[in-house]
């Protein structure tokens, strides 16, 4: 944000793995626009996004033309009376089909549901519930990111070679763990509905392959 | 269609308004590509789309570049070993996130229910249905277009000039007719759940801003 404020640049992000779970003020960091998958850490269904768009964009031209976010489209009768102008604001920017009744209510829920929970609660609660499991793996060896650039509603980790990996796959199903095993690397999220039980679980599920 | 492959060029079809309701065969009009938004007429939720790519664009490149589309993207576990190919066929044209669970099974359903009725029998029963209602306005002295571009699921018609539209929205409302009116012009649709009684309601709501 600051290196970009520097040499005039705009700076967009990507908040689809952090918003929502991690505190992210688009003042403090002079982020321009911020865009976010609604399916992630949103709790929302798949086909949404939020983004905030700053007044850097005030001017610029949406990439989809829906007559929606002209002037007049609110007036059914005089629908063929185009109108140029977009509306003023982010709105313009918005996809085709925004009034969508079913995807909708399904995110504004998910959005109370977060508002309640507080973001950095979330954030909070997550570290506090993976600390027997960050001491277990590095007990093994594993080597995480500095506190600074560390998430604890979602990190990687890349397993020691000892670990048999498909076995794990096997014990995490077996356990009822569900978590993203790419290659020799393990994607853990966690959130408010996570509890000390499961960690024990994915514990269990790695040191199984271990002994083998 | 004839005339496209007399100079050489491609015919892409919205058929938004028309598939599901009137038979469109893309091998008979010669259609390269046939495109529909799902809310319409086939009966699905806003945000799915539809379409039908033909061998015309099997070379062609998508708008959207997504991960799902390249030849290695079943493979989870070597997801960063990105692959240029696309797949073949239209597949590589889906849009994002097209595993959607809540608005696949609903168009799914829908298209089931199509097939049910089947396409011509709606045509056929919706040209039916509007009969009274041709011979009132015609009686009116509206104009419709010749069979041949005539549809009956779906029309607009001009209202006579003695037709006062602020009262008809307010008839329609009151007869429970839900119909697009826009300036002078009527928009209906009519579909199989719809019966003798809603065009009697919709000739009565009109019927009585003449009278006055």
């Amino acid at each position: 944000g600051e290196k970009c404020v520097e040499v005039g640049a705009k700076l967009l992000v990507d908040g689809t793995q952090s918003v929502g779970a991690l505190p992210m003020d688009v003042k403090e960091y002079n982020i321009d626009a911020l865009i976010c998958a609604g399916y992630k850490w949103l709790f929302g269904p798949y086909s949404i996004g939020l983004a905030y768009i700053s007044d850097a964009f005030e001017d610029g031209v949406p990439l989809e033309e829906s007559w929606m976010n002209r002037t007049n489209a609110k007036n059914f009768s005089g629908l063929t009376e185009y109108e140029k102008a977009y509306h003023p604001g982010a709105g313009k920017y918005n996809v085709g089909e925004t009034s969508n009744f079913i995807l909708i209510p399904i995110i504004r829920e998910a959005l109370k549901q977060i508002s309640h929970w507080t973001v950095p609660e979330i954030q909070a609660y997550s570290k506090k519930l993976i600390q027997p499991l960050i001491a277990y793996l590095k007990n093994l060896g594993v080597e995480f990111e500095s506190d600074k650039y560390f998430s604890s509603h979602l990190f990687a980790l890349k397993l020691p070679a000892e670990v048999d990996v498909d076995q794990l796959k096997i014990n995490l199903e077996k356990n009822k763990v569900f978590i993203s095993v790419r290659g020799q690397f393990l994607r853990i999220s966690v959130n408010i509905f996570n509890d000390a039980e499961d960690i024990k679980q994915l514990i269990k599920s790695i040191e199984a392959t271990i002994k083998k």
